[in-house]
């Protein structure tokens, strides 16, 4: 059994640290707030007062993070995963962040002997707590090699992507076929609404052919309910767009529809509705048409 | 079993019209050009010699043609449909058209005492040749119920939509997502092609989770192969998204991400490319990037 540093107990780390405790690792945690931690002592791990402490002596050091900013100040900032982090060991970023980002740390620890990969994931909370994560990794091949076990336990797929800064970019293109296919579906039960048909049975017909997406499936039903509970936050995939953008700017590469998606999510977040989950993009369509899709808002208006 | 006229025989129109002779019914065939009548005569079809003469005697009499303007006038023009059907008799539209075109013909037909269904399908040629198409029927239940033992030798999924024309619009509200989840695909295709991604690890890793869309899973490796042979041609979705935002037009209803891949269909048939798969939208966003997803394509440029 190895010992894992754990920095980042939130709505994905969190049920990730258990997993790793569940399957006999050591875990030492940290997380900015102490809740989380003192629930993760309870399950048997020790808990550690910086970055630096929870990679002191340990084999892996795994951080689950917002944004790049957070990332690179736990492993380069004072007290922070550098200081404590031993030649040999690895650093794993299963965090959504900016590739460059991945690759200026990769650099960084890497003269220091220390292994890192960059590791983000799909499959929302639900595959935290099953370990039915996908996850899409860069860093070196031999560095993954090694990590692989451990990832075991968090996800059922794992892909080598290639070098550092791999994984980071395979999940933005990921992040582009979901926010365009969620547009797909919006705009699809917009016009279904709009004009009187049977939002169950529209959704139900679509899924089963060339139209069908996983954000239509799964999404739709809740677009149409006016559930915007979030499954994954709209200022996440916000942050996730933007970094997109930044990348295709440094490529020069323009890309009409994410550049829609991130204007129409920039609106969202500008409202105040960030915390929702990302369906609620279906709210700006909706108000840019000046009609709601979805049965409950009609039956409001309506009562 | 029944007296059926049919008339278009096209890509989609030939196996329909064989699975219904092979089922035992007895067809009487019009295609504008003779060799696909020919063939079907060769199996047990009777040639007609119009519309007209398709359509009378005939228990049910089906069209599939390829646009408004060619339904409206196979069956209201001369020599039409309409001056052979009986009362009692059914037509079923299977094209995709304007919901209006369709209104309007069914009433025509109604003051004769002839039932009419918009009845458009997906799932190709290939659900074509196997019965397995899924079909949106708009029209009079009573006489949705008596044409659906003929619908259910050509589909697997037989759904009633509603009122005249509500087929015609499920079909539409299925094409913004087809339309959407494409352009997802494209450019999701297209950054991964851009950073250096292996194109093949990067569909496999997103087809498992929240980016996951029919387009992606099955047009993706064609987009990285260069194989723009059409299952579905650019000209027909163009058409398809020309119809939807005149719905949309009538009911004032804002699309911005239809109107975009609509003026990018529009591109792609300008450049006269309308006969190729919808895949090949990719050529214009590549053409706009100065960046070339394909494999073979950068195979010519490197030799």
């Amino acid at each position: 059994m190895a010992k894992i540093g754990f920095i980042g107990l939130g709505l994905m780390g969190r049920p990730m640290a258990k997993r790793l405790l569940a399957a006999g690792h050591e875990l030492r945690v940290f997380n900015r707030s102490r809740p989380p931690v003192d629930e993760l002592v309870r399950l048997g791990a020790e808990a550690a007062n910086s970055p630096m402490g929870a990679a002191r002596g340990s084999d892996y050091t795994i951080l689950m993070l917002p944004d790049s900013k957070d990332v690179r100040g736990v492993v380069l900032g004072g007290s922070g995963v550098e200081q404590g982090a031993v030649a040999g060991s690895v650093v794993i970023d299963m965090s959504t962040i900016s590739p460059a980002t991945e690759r200026e740390i990769y650099e960084a620890l890497k003269k220091r002997g220390v292994g890192y990969l960059d590791a983000p994931v799909t499959g929302g909370t639900i595959g935290a707590e099953r370990g039915t994560l996908v996850i899409m990794v860069g860093g070196d091949y031999e560095v993954f090699k090694s990590a692989e076990p451990i990832l075991s336990v968090l996800g059922q797929k794992i892909v080598y992507m290639g070098p550092s800064g791999s994984g980071q970019l395979t999940k933005l293109c990921n992040q582009i076929s979901v926010a365009l296919s969620l547009l797909g579906t919006c705009e699809a039960l917009l016009l279904a609404s709009k004009v009187g048909l049977d939002l169950s049975k529209v959704i139900d017909v679509i899924s089963t052919g060339a139209g069908s997406s996983w954000q239509l499936a799964n999404l739709g039903p809740r677009i149409v309910e006016g559930d915007y509970r979030p499954g994954f936050k709209a200022e996440h995939l916000l942050k996730d767009l933007r970094i997109t953008l930044e990348i295709s700017q440094d490529h020069s590469l323009p890309l009409l529809g994410t550049g829609l998606m991130h204007q129409l999510f920039k609106s969202l977040v500008a409202r105040g509705d960030g915390a929702l989950g990302t369906q609620a993009v279906a709210k700006i369509l909706e108000e840019l048409a000046g009609h709601k899709i979805s049965k409950s808002s009609r039956g409001a208006e309506e009562s």
